[in-house]
């Protein structure tokens, strides 16, 4: 692979090369690390503080986790690395032509080399009402609000001593990953606010139903793996149906295209991620598959010479006609990689074409459940597969203290102890 | 003193008299406690479905503990007691010949005695703007509002490069124990971003000011408590200011009676409680001294034979002439006699005066500085007294597993390491 030219730009107030990260999640925090204690300067720009562990979002959202034990300041992240710098805020654009990142405020930074390592946001697929009443989960503040309104149903239900159904009905659109996830973890909630909180509620009228389009869960996933995660789900109490498309969203229903209308407290969206809609749109890159900014094999932007895009904002290639999933691995990856290139492109060494490693995928169910699919195809499951699941997840979790705090909520669940921090949090923001 | 007559009423649903007690704070969980698994039944009414652990609100505030550190679930505090429910909502008002609390959302609750533990709130002496820019620590709502008022104006002072001395000023208005924590927090928190955070401020614009009207900070302890108190927080880069009086707080500026005018990014109110304006005004019970509700010496508010009044909310009596200062001790110790005396009432026994033990009082300015004022009117202070404040708090805040977070996350701070959580929490509100 040849060395396009990168000429020298003005932002070099330090002689350094100044490198600009757009976005502090996976991918970008794995290029500033590739980067840390390099001769480049480097700033990180997000419009949150912290790197949010994603694939740990639904556990704060069924009052298993705080906040903080998924969240990590970014500025304490990179303590160590006087190069890498934070910029609190939102890029407005990008001046491809002056090599300048506009921020909301109006403020300009000058880039050497820009990465965009803006992520994904849910897919709503133009369902009429899912982006306004459905709930995502792909942010801390999606996180905090569904579980809100999942504690306050409960506290609802229990107030009103409710007989009617709707108020206590719960459906989890998405049968992947973060859906199976959800539904576990919700189903588990329900039981410990039962059993341990006094909640004055109807079994029976509690109910967390699973939908999906196809024909089994966790599709990524071998048939065997699919079977064994719908049987642990209906275990804990979740319904599980197969080959229902939903067709609108209302404020408290749900409606499929069999003309079922189901009555329900929270529909919870789990059915897919896209970039579109996203900053990588607004930073005036060529899109490719799913709105994702299209890459070379060296995860450079098409027709930029010094714009790069990583993680889920990217379409990363897997090979000449392949891209890769949107997987927390592919943005580490993906992020380390482009780290290399540009050091690479500052030292006008020849660049390297990305190569995905693949390392399997995990979803856990609930205590003691989980599957993982390894890099060759065998699968793991059960009580193995629980623990390869957790010690995978405290070891990717930024910050010894968020894994130790991790590490006790996880204890305390798994020992059933009745303490869970089963905080209203939104409570917190209304006037004394 | 002498039995007045209970009268059996309506709410006997199950044969058990019914004690509703309106506030989850710590005189209302102290009733709750002495209630619990006895003869009565029992329900705590709150607005928030937590309990929240006033006295380290000011480390929320400064980032040095998360919301859920200091808040514990209500239901789960009694989730051994089975007589003790909760119910989630706010009082409107309450009908006293009918023995009914009406709540906001309409439904009606019978009791047979009623507790008034509706705590305080920040007093803010009608001085124009205060209660409108001034901000007051006495939620958990308003600890992370006041968390993300200063990080941001860390974070937008470090964006600007910033050399107006506005963006780095906080005042501090009250020299109480309150305010002597939040300053010196505040100052370790800086310093702390300063060097671990990579922010780029000239620390000579950082300015904390702590003002007060007396001439010297913690009025309720012996003078040399106060000096070292201002020692101490001067140590650590506080300005503090005696004899000032504030006239005006404006959005960006506080103004005093000298004349001075001083641009602030945030004017911090430790000014002192009061019970006006709360829900114990609303509950139409006789005001007392500070809006506190009147009561007798058995804590029975004046002219009522079935309603309570206990902790912030209570103008509870020290001696025939004399009122018990709003703390948390007094809330305890209140609530707890509070419930001995519903047990005696419901028992048909004769009723006993409230006795206020006093366990001493304390504050704490920063790492390894604390001062204790013992019963007997003696001074612990140094370090000594900072183990004492640090094993006191310990020991009263509600969970286990609160304690040892606490615990570990204070012990990290003792050490100095770097990882302190601070997230800007309100960023996770907004949409992505």
């Amino acid at each position: 692979m040849e060395i396009r030219e990168v000429a020298g730009r003005g932002s070099l107030v330090d002689g350094r090369s100044h490198v600009v990260i757009v976005g502090g999640g996976f991918a970008g925090v794995a290029v500033a690390r590739g980067l840390a204690n390099s001769e480049v300067r480097v700033t990180i720009v997000d419009q949150h503080n912290f790197h949010t562990f994603l694939p740990l979002l639904y556990q704060v959202a069924t009052a298993g986790l705080e906040p903080a034990d998924v969240a990590y300041p970014i500025r304490t992240i990179f303590g160590h690395a006087p190069n890498v710098g934070f910029r609190h805020g939102r890029v407005r654009r990008v001046e491809h032509g002056a090599n300048v990142v506009v921020l909301d405020d109006g403020s300009r930074l000058a880039y050497d080399h820009l990465v965009v390592a803006t992520g994904a946001t849910a897919a709503f697929f133009a369902i009429p009402g899912a982006s306004q009443y459905a709930m995502p989960l792909y942010s801390l503040a999606d996180a905090r609000r569904l579980r809100n309104k999942l504690l306050l149903a409960l506290e609802g239900a229990d107030a009103r001593a409710d007989l009617d159904p709707q108020a206590l009905t719960f459906v989890v659109v998405g049968g992947g990953p973060t859906g199976v996830e959800t539904a576990g973890a919700l189903s588990e909630l329900i039981s410990i606010s039962l059993r341990r909180d006094g909640l004055r509620l109807e079994p029976s009228l509690v109910r967390v139903v699973l939908v999906d389009l196809a024909d089994r869960l966790l599709t990524a996933f071998p048939e065997s793996a699919s079977r064994y995660a719908a049987k642990e789900l209906r275990s804990l109490g979740v319904e599980v149906e197969f080959g229902r498309s939903v067709v609108e969203v209302e404020e408290r229903a749900i409606r499929f295209a069999d003309g079922e209308r189901l009555e329900t407290a929270a529909v919870i969206w789990a059915a897919g991620v896209t970039a579109k809609g996203t900053l990588a749109h607004e930073l005036s890159v060529v899109a490719g598959p799913g709105g994702r900014a299209q890459v070379g094999r060296d995860l450079r932007c098409v027709n930029c010479d010094n714009i790069w895009a990583v993680g889920d904002a990217a379409a990363v290639p897997l090979s000449d006609d392949e891209i890769c999933p949107q997987l927390a691995p592919v943005a580490i990856q993906s992020g380390r990689h482009c780290a290399d290139q540009i050091l690479h492109a500052v030292r006008a060494e020849p660049l390297e074409p990305f190569v995905y490693r693949n390392k399997g995928i995990m979803a856990t169910i609930g205590r003691r459940a989980a599957v993982a699919k390894l890099p060759r195809g065998g699968v793991i499951r059960g009580t193995l597969g629980w623990l390869a699941w957790l010690g995978l997840h405290l070891f990717y979790l930024v910050g010894f203290r968020n894994r130790l705090r991790v590490m006790i909520n996880w204890t305390w669940r798994y020992f059933d102890w009745p303490s869970g921090p089963r905080l209203i949090v939104a409570d917190a923001e209304t006037a004394e």
